[in-house]
């Protein structure tokens, strides 16, 4: 069967201010052929330009809130994109107000692009996307601002192709095994063949989670539930734990005892305060709670493989 | 006499796209204890934090023109220097639109700087700021948009002044010789004595320009004459010559004439298009013309000092 790569690359770690070694917020998943962009701070086309991730893909983009360092990075990325000569459209998702941000700088600035924008207002929390085999769904935030967090859901995958049963079975090998791989049933030899009878139980797919800015809350730790992989804020450690309620975001405490609550196979913790120079603070505040943490720096790739083993052969 | 540093500082020397070694456009004068900086591309407030150029100091911001790859970084800048604990106020100097610009985003994304901020609409050429000491002036640039030129110039500083005559005259040194050394007359035992006796004549302060985003002018060559030194952008060379007309940028061809043509001391490149890796081409261009050319990278620092020499005993 069809394998899809999945890697997560960082583009930008820091929060609110940059330094030099982490540009603002900035993360993108990207998923066999296509770029799927969550958050655009100031600066993050350099990092993606410097990535690699092409400039001419399917891309969708993703903004959790319109504070500046969260979105102030997309009007450069949309005009650079152009003009390197990408034609493919674009889709822009984010609250009502990132359209009007868009539009109205695309006005004043009086800048076009060579393709098509087509922005999505995110009303209210649910199924945004519905592609082909995944699913991307916004859950509420709890932030200072209207925010929303983010997952990224893959559809079941068939079951495991038994290929010892399929060649006691005199099936040729070809086009009908991969049909029974992917679950079609078929005929042969004027026989109907059920593709149950070589196939095991359906798997699951990978299921990425991006918090955007955010305390932690009920709701979320349901949102991420079983995620493969995590993206949390880490703003702060416990020291700082009163800046970090009141300005909605979290500790690193906070966020892997919510990525343990919620069952996460692995969490990744970003949007660091800028007066940490040193993270490890941060994760070994992280860790008392949870082991299977990364600290994310910028240009960070993370490949993300399916949940269970392959079959391959 | 008191003497006043000023130095040029390069926060992003790329044009239209960013490279990883070349953010988009942003120069400093830092002058003194005051920071003035021309454009403020994206990404700029990173370079501007590494250059600890000092985030409450005495601060104008002058825009070329509303280009996003010259002002898009405006809005960080702002915010990150609030969050840094920035008091001062600010004063800043574009295009009509650059207003706009300015209190929309702000209110779009909601957010606030905890220092005054001051627009001013450059509505034509000419004297834009007369500060005790210095001019800033603007002239049209020609360029796709309404876009401008600027210069700094210093006022005329007073003559040399003569220590052997005044020690032989008996005067106390201190106040007075201080006095005499600013071209003030004084009064000593009863007696006039005028500055003018003491002092050369008065030499000149020191003028820099920038050129913005523009193709060469006469009006520009005018403008410029004599400068210290100029920062002209060079986005092409010869061989993409087309282009530069058409997108009304320069070669370094271009730029070395008129700084040959306008004598100017010393001819600072910026500006490279991001399809330059290496800049050999473009110095060696620029050479053909006139000699003492320099080609600006990402955080170099260029100390200006007065045109002569200066008396310092």
């Amino acid at each position: 069967m069809t394998l899809v790569e999945l890697k997560i690359v960082f583009l930008g770690t820091s929060g609110a201010i940059p330094t030099y070694e982490r540009g603002l917020s900035s993360i993108v998943i990207a998923r066999g052929d296509e770029i799927i962009i969550f958050d655009a701070g100031e600066g993050m086309q350099i990092k993606f330009l410097r990535s690699k991730l092409g400039i001419n893909k399917k891309m969708k983009i993703f903004i959790t809130h319109i504070h500046g360092d969260h979105c102030l990075g997309l009007l450069g990325l949309l005009q650079t994109l152009s003009l390197m000569g990408r034609t493919k459209p674009i889709e822009i998702f984010g609250e009502p107000r990132l359209q009007e941000f868009i539009l109205i700088n695309q006005k004043i600035l009086n800048f076009n692009v060579n393709y098509q924008i087509t922005i999505h207002t995110i009303q209210k929390e649910g199924l945004l996307v519905e592609e082909k085999d995944y699913l991307v769904k916004a859950c509420l935030a709890d932030h200072s601002i209207l925010a929303f967090s983010f997952i990224l859901e893959e559809n079941r995958r068939p079951g495991i192709f038994n290929l010892e049963r399929a060649h006691k079975s005199g099936i040729p090998e070809g086009q009908l095994y991969s049909l029974l791989q992917h679950g079609f049933d078929i005929e042969y030899k004027g026989t109907k063949i059920s593709a149950r009878e070589f196939t095991g139980p359906s798997r699951a797919g990978r299921k990425i989670g991006i918090s955007g800015d955010t305390r932690p809350s009920k709701k979320l730790e349901i949102f991420f539930k079983g995620c493969d992989v995590l993206v949390f804020e880490s703003t702060f450690t416990t020291q700082e734990r009163k800046k970090a309620i009141e300005r909605f975001h979290s500790t690193a405490l906070e966020a892997s005892s919510l990525a343990k609550i919620a069952k996460v196979k692995k969490l990744i913790l970003t949007h660091f305060s800028s007066r940490y120079t040193n993270l490890k603070l941060i994760e070994t505040e992280a860790k008392i709670n949870f082991e299977n943490i990364l600290i994310a720096h910028d240009l960070d790739v993370i490949n993300v493989p399916y949940p269970e083993k392959e079959l391959t052969k």
